[in-house]
């Protein structure tokens, strides 16, 4: 649990202090969205003890495909785009994305570069989690944290059946 | 934690018993799979209480492509051939798996149908964890279950960035 900005991350954005101080805005976000229906106000309110609030203007970069990075993100406000590069070098939009949609926890999980590129649309509202806050997450409220990975979980495998299907289709396609 | 069959699966296969009787050989699969490096011999110990053993004969379906179904497997023994069926009603191996490996994951999490077929190409043994198990896991050892729930993610996180590729290399292989 921390009062203080994560130092290290979104230094040329505006700070706006702990999640704790926008609880309102969280419960009034993740309650339109069905992957936050299994949680109780209070267990987001518990969450929200170990995230950080941040605005960034339209145009901001929030995620930088191939970056390291270790946080998810939980927009509250505004839409952002994700962006991938393909083997050419081209880059297209793969997704748009608004208030309740996590990005970035492909990394939080495995540490590895950033997969895609996500770039707010519009002024936009954002609060961060780390690996490290996830990690204390877990050892002070372990079913709290059991509640939140399998919430991960669940993101994670309507994604990978989305891409299989479509990798499925394409592969359809190609043989006609 | 049962000492009986879960009777609704697999009744044609043999069963085994409880994964506990098989400590050993769950020890020495595990311990030769990244994955379940981060677990002690002990929790492990402790997942074999809530999972039963099956042994198969090559060609058994393991699980079948469409069908409901709530439970994972852990191959302990034996190959196992992943098909699935495009949208022009043909069927391809998308992978091969061995002892170590992890299969139906994610109708565990989502409750959906069967993504994919499994079957075994050779005589195979393997270990059931079902969405029930796992809920008793959560509420009787919820750091464990923080763990296991860690560890699916890191290998969906793993097939996410693995499919993703392949469709970007799929896309500019087309644009060429």
């Amino acid at each position: 649990m921390s009062e203080s900005p994560p130092l290290y991350l979104y230094q040329e954005l505006e700070y706006l202090g702990s999640a704790s101080t926008f609880i309102d805005e969280v419960l009034e976000t993740t309650r339109q969205v069905e992957v936050f229906d299994q949680f109780y106000p209070n267990e987001i309110q518990i969450l929200c003890q170990f995230m950080h609030c941040f605005a960034a203007p339209g145009g901001a970069v929030l995620l930088q495909e191939g970056q390291e990075g270790d946080h998810l993100i939980i927009l509250l406000s505004g839409r952002v785009t994700v962006r991938k590069y393909d083997l050419l070098g081209r880059v297209s939009s793969i997704a748009m994305v608004g208030p309740g949609d996590i990005l970035g926890e492909m990394s939080l999980i495995d540490g590895e570069h950033r997969f895609a590129s996500c770039i707010a649309v519009e002024p936009t509202r954002f609060t961060v989690l780390s690996r490290m806050d996830l990690t204390e997450i877990t050892a002070l409220h372990p079913r709290l944290a059991n509640k939140f990975l399998f919430m991960l979980l669940q993101i994670m495998v309507s994604r990978l059946r989305d891409t299989g299907m479509r990798m499925v289709t394409e592969a359809s396609k190609t043989a006609i």
